[in-house]
């Protein structure tokens, strides 16, 4: 559409409908994504499908009903983050196939379904705590169209049930490592692997009060190679990285 | 060589030459990459021919030159960021094919030549006063095996400048983008993307004292998806990561 | 009147009613105000009209009504930010006049209409998240005379809704841009602008549970020129600033 | 030019020289602000005459004498902040009509002379050892075409003294006040006056290492109105933005 | 007492009715404060009749009446800071004399009347959001035979507000000040007088989230002379060091 | 002489010389402290004899001689802190009179002589390390007209040190307590005294970088009554406050 | 089992019934556990009839019944710290031998009897509000088969209350010391005995809302030697360290 | 000797040549440690022959060589931390007994000969760079009478190093763990071993400026039992408490 009203412009000008300097000035005011960015925009294209993400913490019920009414008559796929059951079954009075999956405490509507989902996908979680966090990453992957295999409480305190896992580590592409407390995890893992790893430190903790800030600065700190870190607790912006980082060279 | 000696062990047993009870005893005390882990170790598949990376700051001279000489003696490919002429000079009187890239600061010897380097890698930085953590992770990058494009000096006071750039961000599949002060330069650029963003905050600023917290926390606080973070001043870490990103899905 | 008391405190020195000693003990013990400051009290002028401000977070319901009796009754303009849609019901019981600007969460009464008000002022919000505190700007800026402009939802992770505002930014004489997360907005914008920039970091986020400070440390650090800040969520010191420099030079 | 270059194609279009897809092709390659921002960037023409300013501080002497003199060989205005008498000395030998302010320790080159500069600009600094970095804000507002009044030595803990000051405070139309230690005085200051007020922290400081952040932080928890803050110790910026404010309303 | 029973026992070495051996095994035993501390003790016999405190804050209904009741029952006076009216009714049901302070929120009971109690003690605040610690200051105080005067609502916002109260400052020999914000008023004050002044910062604030961090970091940091602080909101300890002060050269 | 001034001026007016108008104008022109405030400025004749105090630290030694010189031209005795005998050699080249005290790195000049010195002060410092910040705030409180008492190397790690000095303890009126670390020893020695104790936190510390934030940590969060707080290594503060507090009730 | 196993694996090795390519196979995929790393699980052996440990705090009642139930069915001896007596009532209507402690807020269940448990540890606590922390590390010192003696409410701002202690702490062989505000106890106790201290900082405190980090802080730059430290109210950890430490060297 | 004071005045009153009162007097004079608390001081009999610790960072040469003098005349041990080889000729030119190990960096002097060792101790670093704090906890345990273990260089980066050691684990009874960067390694130390764990954190980084914060908060943390921690860098602290816990329980 944008590219036809440049063209139009163009013919007009070509046809000598429009002057040269009318055309220089709308030009300048045409809006700025059909100007030359559209190609970047594939960012949009990967979107469309891709539900659209509602942060559902700390909104209120109304505001979460409204935004996914609006969402749902565009036909757009959701994804509301952050919410408890209880959330989940006053949007289901109104919308039936609205589906939740209560470890990630995420409701989803209208995702597509995907034939053969990408593989490639581990997700890590050092403690049972870390848990909602990476169910957030592994549900974000997976209605990104990959299939995301799991391994639960292998923190370092228990070295073994890490190790026991060789088989699962060895097969992924990238990997998601969930830990609060001192985020030791995910150092361990990049050093066993050769893949990229994704770091998520969480608010989980022990007296501190610093709500995830010491599991951040370990992964930020570690000795291992290959390892990336995202916020504290963003399973979401985990699990979005790791599914651009699976499809990535072409 | 380790899976020789577990098979030569069990022909002992086979042949009745060792007792049970003795290859129990040897298993248990078998260095611990010679059981099953072997499987993971393509890391170590990985480096073979990656260099040794010696991180020169903070080390004196003599070490350097006592480690660079160790690894040079087996032969191994070797490389030392941070590091001035000074010491690059003192290195070449010793390795005369020891290389240096200033901008970089990294010294490099026996790294193997790439005949058809991977394309894929970009490095943005936000200043010029980022172009030395920039090409730190440009120089990991390359040595891994990549070709690798930049773009520097497009930082957001001039957002013109990013946007030009769009051939570049357009033909990415990883971006790594450098960036001090307030560190807002990979949020603007993960928003046009859809490809995995590295973000590097670095101690580049002015007048707080607070050596890249601040753009770290950006980073970390981004509202666009797809970005992932090292810790400050870690180009070495970015390249790093950004290579194994560019080969992962095979 | 002050000038008045020190008139005719002279007036009867000048007529021997009143001793030297007993002027000068009068003089000392005068308050402040009467000697030589009224001319710095135009701030005073100023206010008059301008609403007192009542800061109503925190604050008992009994206490703000209380406050906003004592003012109404003075035939003061009030008022009262960071008040719910219970507290105005509250409020407006007891006064007919009393308004309520819900996105700003502002109560208003006896504020002056102004018949021309002062163009000029351009206020931005990064996310929807940041409009309570945008509109809390506005709405001061607005009783404080001016006519303001307003672009919202024009976050850096999507740059072109940004850009798409270049007829609002060309024509602002000052702009206010409130942005939780990283806060990057501000920096992009005053690079895009040549009048004075107003950075609100507001405590909008994700995960850290910093509440606004990588918001404002990004603005303090940004490598953009004209760029100030005022505090975490404070739209009210921010609209204030801008209407002074809207006026600023006479 | 770039609007040449438009005009052109444009022409181009019209003549029949230039098809209507391969003109679309070519204008999406334009650079960026060909292509709409030009009215944006009057930034740039403010800029004409001011000088390019370079950070000096942390910068070698051989690439501050790199800087200056590209710039001097373009004909750039130059400023370079934040450097000491040993480096103009080196600078002037390369260019002689270099000028330095050991106060503000800036070094300017090629710096236009203004006929009839803009009044309003006060600037306050607390103690002497602020001195500096108000002399560095005293001189960006100077050579981008103000006049500015000074008075150094006026904190908190001597209060007379600042209020021996009514008549500079009274016929300022905006206020610079440089503070470190706890930084009070920008909130005594701003409740006096009804111009917009710009406070400056510094690194000054007396055991607790914590360089200006107490300073930082008392005045963004001012209780007065009409106060803004930049960073700690940036005299440039404080002068850069007031000079944006004297010129705002037009 | 105790130097009754090392008499007692000196007495039955002297009559030999106890051996030496003996003797020095059960000086070994004494409780400490019988051996020669006693002297220092006068702290203890200062509060005979000074309430003992009770800090309410987080303490249950339940907790607070136990610790009351045996107090009461000892004939200890009590003092019983940080608590509602709510808890006071409960209180008095128990123990009809307890008394209640609502700015201060404290619950007296038993503390003596004092005939004629000592002058010299100020306490400011800067706001009316610092009366309730101001409040608790000023009880504490008069419970330690003091009698307090007050000046509140004198921030530096409006010095004049400050200024006008010179006759008390004039007439002060120790100064409590009680500020949250920035903090400045501690140091404004102790510049215009000769006395102590105990600085209290408050955790009163507007969108940092430091709670009184900025207001003590600029206590501490002030350049005034004569300034010592105590901890946030912490106004018991600046009346209990104000009290010891007022008596201090005896 | 100001007096004198106002006297002159309502003189002229009882005369007919000065009409009402005139004197109104010239009243509103007075320097601030003609007005009413010369009352406040005993603390200025505290001050005289008392030595100005110039903060050395930082300051370059053409700077300190251009101060110290010119306090000597005016007579005034002067006090020079943080300095190193080679500062003290080069103005005792130019000053004969100056002395020098090597323990608190403090030079003096002109400082009167007492010849009935106050008693009452005692100086504790936990640690030999901590000596040089007592000896600061000692030598302050000598030449503001006091004798000290000192006991060193008391900190908590032995507390029968401390325990020893019940003498000291038993007859001091105020008391500086110095200590680095973890600063608890104020809280032991307010713990045992009822007299005001001074808590000064050194930047003493093993490995952990705080700079005496951990001291001060330590000081403010005491549970022991009576005890007030200066910055980090203030020993002049707190020897200034300890003399104001030494002759505080008169 | 686990080396029945491998010896099993190995003997058919023997008897030819299985293959040496097989064998090794089989090798590498055993559980990490059977491999060599038995000899360092005693920690497990240690473990059995020591209870399950499960950090009540922040979990819900149903998942806290959901764990208890499971390890209940396995005959694990449990132990539910940070829950109040309301939970404890839910867990006992399922499970009536579970005990509640009310001062360390600990479930536990079938915890195994000790007929002559380890004498050796002591724990102190600073103050009333610490006990919970406290009794929290003695009742798991108790469950791993220790008797705990214990002194509370001997903090330093009375320092003869510690004092009186000696017989306890003479004869203690490893001391728990729980402290919060300034966390000084830790220090003092250390300097006094020649046994190993473990310092509990709690998050008690007045008012700066640190939670703790004052206490730890002290606790970890204190100057007396033998002292370490655990987490803030991690009295868990201390409880379990100090039953550790009492066995030590067998 | 204290002792012999005591039982002579006791002996004294039973003879009848020392009056009560005057033996009254006396005792409360005595010095504290005559008074009970001999008992406690095992500690300075165990220091007896323990070398003296002088921290030699920060101290200057002239400052050592007088400890260092003073000490070695009393004959008493010495040990001088965290000095150089510079400092040490200095040192061993006026003793000529004086060693120094130079990966320590530490100075002994008349340290004692034991003859049998005790065994037990194994000290962990994660890096290289640990290793001269590791050498500083060894050493002060070696001088306290232990035979230490080392094994070096077996960080979490690639955790079969450490698995490797499988043995020294297996037999240690206290193990010290010195680590930096994120400080993961005593996490998984004390999952894999059931004997007391001290953490070391470093101040070893890579860019983040918190020099070994990370590491501490990570160990603090750490979700492993038995795990305690002393301050950053203090290996002296860390091996004095290795050597107290090796002869614990006697």
């Amino acid at each position: 559409m944008h590219a036809g009203r440049i063209r139009s412009l163009l013919e007009r000008v070509r046809k000598g409908t429009l002057s040269t300097e009318a055309a220089m000035r709308r030009l300048k005011h045409l809006p700025y994504e059909d100007l030359g960015f559209a190609k970047l925009d594939s960012h949009r294209h990967l979107r469309r499908g891709f539900p659209e993400v509602v942060y559902g913490e700390g909104k209120s019920l109304p505001q979460i009903l409204a935004i996914v009414g609006r969402m749902a008559r565009r036909g757009d796929a959701v994804m509301v983050t952050r919410v408890g059951a209880d959330v989940y079954r006053k949007v289901r009075a109104r919308h039936r196939k609205a589906m939740y999956q209560p470890d990630a405490r995420v409701i989803t509507l209208n995702v597509p379904r995907y034939e053969r989902p990408t593989q490639g996908i581990l997700i890590l979680a050092a403690g049972t705590s870390d848990v909602p966090v990476a169910e957030e990453a592994a549900l974000t992957a997976e209605v990104m169209g990959n299939s995301v295999e799991r391994a639960y409480d292998v923190g370092v305190a228990g070295i073994h049930r890490l190790l026991d896992q060789k088989e699962k580590l060895a097969r992924a592409r990238v990997i998601v490592v969930v830990a609060g407390m001192e985020g030791a995890l995910p150092s361990v893992v990049s050093g066993l692997v050769d893949v990229p790893v994704i770091g998520v430190p969480t608010s989980v903790g022990y007296g501190t009060g610093l709500k995830g800030t010491a599991a951040l600065m370990g992964m930020l700190n570690s000795c291992s190679t290959g390892l990336m870190v995202v916020n504290i607790d963003n399973g979401f912006g985990a699990g979005y990285a790791a599914a651009l980082i699976n499809r990535a060279p072409r």
